[in-house]
C-alpha cells in the first residue's frame, strides 16, 4: 500500500509529466506543421509552458513530501527508486538559479545563430568565445548540482545517469583498439559498394515501403505516427509518439535507415510502463540505453540478411524499374557501404564509433583544462587524422559540424556510441537464447526480439542505470568487445574475405 | 503610461492567454493528428492544462490588481475595457465552485455519449434525464454567476456579450415573419437546382482550388494553415491560425464553402491587434460577430456573381471533365440551391435561420419552464412543420439532430443567425462604401473588402459589444432587413423571376 505522502508525490509527479508531453507536443508540432511566420508565438508558448512546468517542479510541496519519504521505514524498492530520481529532478530544479536557468536559455539561442553563422562562413574565431562562455556556464551548472571538481563526468550523468569519465575511457580505449585496425582493413579492401546504385525512387512508394517496415518490426500506429520534417527524430510518449523522417528520391535508404532507427526509439517509449509514466518507473534508462534500442533496429536487425530476404521481394516489387539493374548482393553491399567521412551524421556503422571518440576525448580536454578553445581546430584535425584517416579541409568539415557545443549540450556525444556498445551486447544476448533469430526474420517475424527486449529493457523503466541494466539482461558487465565481434563479423564477411 | 498594477494585470492575461493557446493546440491536434488509442492521454492532457490555466486564472493577485485598477482614477478607455473583461472572466473562474466544474465536465462528456447512442438508437427517453440534469446545471451555473432569474439571457451573454433574450426575440420575429413567406414562394418554384450535377471531382485538383481561393481572399497561410477533419472548424490564435476542411469526390462544394466559411473566421482572428492578444483589445467580440465573419465571406462573398466570374474559369480549368456538361447558370444555381431539409447543418443558407429560430425558441420555453423536457419532441415537430414546412420521420432527424445540449451549451444557437444578420448588414454598409465591390471580386481583388473590415471590425477587439458594433459600423441598429433584403434579391433573382 503506498502511503499518502507517496501517492501525492506521483500525483504531482504525474502532473508534471503531462506538462512535459505539452513542451514535446510543441517541439513537435513546430518541426512539422508550425506556420512559418509563428515562430515568436511558439518560443512564447514554450516559455509560459516552461514557467509553469519549473513552478509545479520546485513547489516546496514536492520538496517536503522528498523529505518524509526518504525518511520513511518500510518503503518498497520501486518506491525508492521513484523518491531517488524525484530527489534528482528535485534539486536539479530548485539548486539552479532562475537568473541561471534565463542566462543559459538566452546564450543556448544566441549560440545556435552564432554557431550557424560561423560554420556557414567557416570562421571558428567567431564561434571561440561562444564556446568559451558555454564551457563556462557548464562548469558552473555542474557546481550548483554539487559536481564540483567532476563537472565533464556531470555532463555524462545528465545524458546517461551513473556513467563516468573514467568509465567511458576505459571502454572507448579498447574499442578504439580494435576498430582503427578494423576499419584501416575494410578500407583498403577492393571491395567497393557502387556509387549511385538507388535512384529515382519516388515518394509515395518509399512511404508506403517505410511503413510496411516500421509496422512489421512492431511499432503501433495506433499509437503513434511518422511525419516529415527536415530532420528525422522521435517524441513524444506511450501512447502517442510522434517520429519524422524524410525523403529524397535518391536516398532511399537514407529515409528508410532513418525510419528504422526512429522506430527503436518508439518502440521503447511504447514499451515503457504506460501506468507509471512520469515516475522513474515508467521512463527511458537514458540517452545510452535509448540509443541501444534504436541502434539495434536499424543496425543489427535491418542491416541483416534476414531482414532483407523477407523485405527484398518487397522492395523490388514497390521499385521495379529502380531496382532492375541491382543484383541481391549489390543492394545488400550498398546497405552495409563502409566509407570514412569527415561528417559524423554521414557517416557508416562501422566508422561513426571514431567520430565519438574523438568528441570525447576532446570534451574531457576542454573540461581538464588541458585543451584551450584556441587550440582546438588543430587538435580536432590532427585526431581526425589520427583516428579516420581523414584531414578537415576547412573547420566546416571540421570542428564546427555539430550543432551540440553550440548549446552547451557536452556529455552528450558520447551516448551514441555507449548504445552501440549496449546494442550489440544485447544481440548477441538475444542470439545466445534464440539463435533461429535471423531465421524469423527472414520469415518477416519480429516478435521474439521485441517481446524480449520489452521484458527485460523496457519494463525495468529507469530503475538500473546502463552499467547495471547491461549486466542484468546480458549476464556480463558493458563491454566493447560485442560491437567490436558484431562488425568484424559483419563487414568482414562482406570486405575482407 | 499604464500603471504598474496595469502592467501587471497585462502581463498576468498574456501567460493565460499562451495557455489557452496550448489548450486550442492540443484540440486541434486531437481531431487531425491524434493516434486512435492515444485518447486518454489527451484527456489527461488537457485536464493537466486546464487545473494549470485555472490556477493563474483565479490566482488571488488577479483579483487584486482588478480591485486597485477598478478604484484607479484616469484609466484610459482602453484600460477600462480592459479591466472589465478581466473581471468577467475572473469572476467567471472564481465563482463557480471546483466541485461544479467538475460535475459540469464529467457530465458533459457523459452527456456526449448518452447523446451519441440515443441519437443512434432513435430513443429521445434515453437522452431526456441528460438534458434535463443539463437543464439543472445551466441554471445553477446561472445562479453562481449572479444571473438568478435570467438564466437563458446568462447562457446567451457567456457567447455573446451584451445580447439578450427579449433583443433576439424581438429581431428573430421580425425575420420570421419576413422568411417564412420566402422560404414558400421558393419551394413552389418551378427552377430547381440539379441534383447530382457535380460529381467525381479529385481531392488533390480540389485541395489546390481552395487553396488559391482562401489565399485570394485574403487568408495568410504564413500565419495558419488548413488541414483534414471530419468537421470542418478553426482554431489557433494570430499568427497561427489552424482551420480544416474534409473532401469529398462527389461535393466539391461542400469542402470549398465550408472552407470559405472557416478561411472569414480565420480572417478574423489573422486580424485582431497581435499586440493585444489576451486582453479585450486584442479578442475576438463574440460568437455572433465571429459568424458573421464566416457567413460573409462565405455567402454574400464567395456565392456572388462577381466571385463566381473570377473563379469559374479556373474551376474549369482544374476539373474540365466533371464541368464538362455544366453551364455557368447550372452551376451558379447549383452554388445558390435551396431546398427544406430537417437537418440544420445541411441547410441552405436561406432555410438556415428557420433552424436557429426553432431551438432558440424552444430554448426560452424550457429555461422558463413552459416547455417540459417530456414534451419537447412534439413540441420540435410541431415548430419543425410550421416553420419548415417538414414533419420530421424520428427523433433522429428531429430534436436529436444536434450534439450542443449534451454538453450544456445552451445559448449557443441564436449566435448563428445573429451572425447571418450581421453579415448582410456588414454588406450593404459595403456595398455602400464601394459600390464596385462585386466588380472587384470579378477581378480577383477582395482587398478593399478585407482592409474595411479590418479597420472596422477586427481592429476593434472586444471593445464593443455586438448591437454597438453593429451600429458603429453601419450607422443603424442591428435588424434583421438587411438579411431579408439580401436573401430576396439574390434568391429572388434565381427563383421568382
Amino acid at each position: 500500500m503506498p502511503t499518502p505522502a507517496y501517492a501525492e508525490l506521483t500525483t504531482r509527479l504525474r502532473h508534471l509529466h503531462l506538462l512535459d508531453t505539452l513542451g514535446h507536443l510543441l517541439g513537435w508540432d513546430e518541426q512539422v506543421n508550425l506556420p512559418p511566420d509563428s515562430a515568436d508565438l511558439r518560443a512564447a508558448q514554450q516559455s509560459a509552458l516552461a514557467q509553469t512546468s519549473h513552478e509545479a517542479g520546485t513547489h516546496p510541496r514536492l520538496g517536503e513530501l522528498l523529505t518524509t519519504l526518504e525518511a520513511a521505514a518500510g518503503l518498497e524498492a520501486d518506491q525508492i527508486t521513484v523518491v531517488k530520481q524525484s530527489r534528482r529532478d528535485y534539486d536539479r530544479a530548485t539548486r539552479l538559479p532562475e537568473a541561471f536557468v534565463k542566462e543559459k536559455a538566452v546564450q543556448a539561442s544566441r549560440g545556435y545563430h552564432a554557431w550557424a553563422k560561423a560554420r556557414a562562413e567557416n570562421d571558428f574565431a567567431a564561434f571561440a568565445p561562444v564556446l568559451e562562455k558555454n564551457l563556462g556556464l557548464a562548469k558552473r551548472e555542474a557546481g550548483y548540482l554539487g559536481w564540483a571538481g567532476r563537472e565533464y563526468d556531470c555532463m555524462i550523468d545528465l545524458h546517461d545517469p551513473g556513467m563516468t569519465a573514467a568509465a567511458i575511457t576505459a571502454l572507448f580505449d579498447e574499442l578504439k583498439a580494435g576498430l582503427v585496425p578494423l576499419v584501416r582493413a575494410i578500407t583498403a579492401s577492393p571491395v567497393r559498394p557502387r556509387a549511385d546504385l538507388l535512384r529515382g525512387f519516388p515518394v509515395e512508394a518509399q512511404r508506403t515501403f517505410l511503413r510496411e517496415v516500421t509496422e512489421r518490426l512492431g511499432f503501433d500506429y495506433r499509437r503513434g505516427r511518422i511525419d516529415v520534417s527536415l530532420h528525422p527524430f522521435c517524441s513524444g510518449c506511450g501512447s502517442d509518439i510522434r517520429m519524422t523522417t524524410r525523403f529524397n528520391p535518391d536516398e532511399p535508404l537514407d529515409s528508410l535507415f532513418s525510419s528504422i532507427h526512429e522506430t527503436g526509439h518508439g518502440l521503447y517509449e511504447q514499451g515503457l510502463p504506460a501506468a507509471h509514466h512520469g515516475t522513474a518507473l515508467g521512463m527511458n534508462a537514458g540517452m545510452g540505453v535509448h540509443e541501444s534500442q534504436s541502434r539495434l533496429w536499424e543496425n543489427q536487425v535491418g542491416r541483416s540478411r534476414g531482414f532483407w530476404r523477407f523485405f527484398e521481394p518487397r522492395f523490388r516489387e514497390l521499385f521495379p524499374a529502380q531496382t532492375a539493374g541491382v543484383s541481391a548482393d549489390e543492394l545488400y553491399l550498398a546497405i552495409n557501404a563502409v566509407a570514412p567521412t569527415l561528417i559524423r551524421v554521414d557517416a557508416d556503422e562501422v566508422t561513426y564509433n571514431l567520430h565519438i571518440i574523438l568528441r570525447f576525448e576532446i570534451e574531457q580536454q576542454l573540461f581538464a583544462g588541458t585543451l584551450a578553445v584556441r587550440d582546438l581546430p588543430a587538435a580536432w584535425n590532427a585526431a581526425a587524422r589520427d583516428l579516420l584517416g581523414l584531414v578537415p579541409d576547412s573547420d566546416r568539415t571540421g570542428v564546427l559540424q555539430d550543432v551540440h557545443w553550440s548549446g552547451g549540450a557536452f556529455g552528450y556525444f558520447p551516448s551514441y556510441c555507449l548504445g552501440n556498445m549496449m546494442a550489440a551486447q544485447l544481440w548477441y544476448r538475444a542470439l545466445a537464447l534464440r539463435p533461429e533469430l535471423e531465421a524469423d526474420f527472414a520469415r518477416g517475424d519480429f516478435s521474439w526480439l521485441l517481446g524480449w527486449l520489452r521484458r527485460e529493457v523496457h519494463a525495468a523503466g529507469r530503475r538500473y542505470a546502463m552499467p547495471e541494466l547491461v549486466r542484468r539482461v546480458t549476464g556480463e558487465p558493458l563491454s566493447p568487445q560485442p560491437l567490436l565481434r558484431y562488425l568484424r563479423e559483419r563487414y568482414g564477411a562482406l570486405y575482407l574475405q
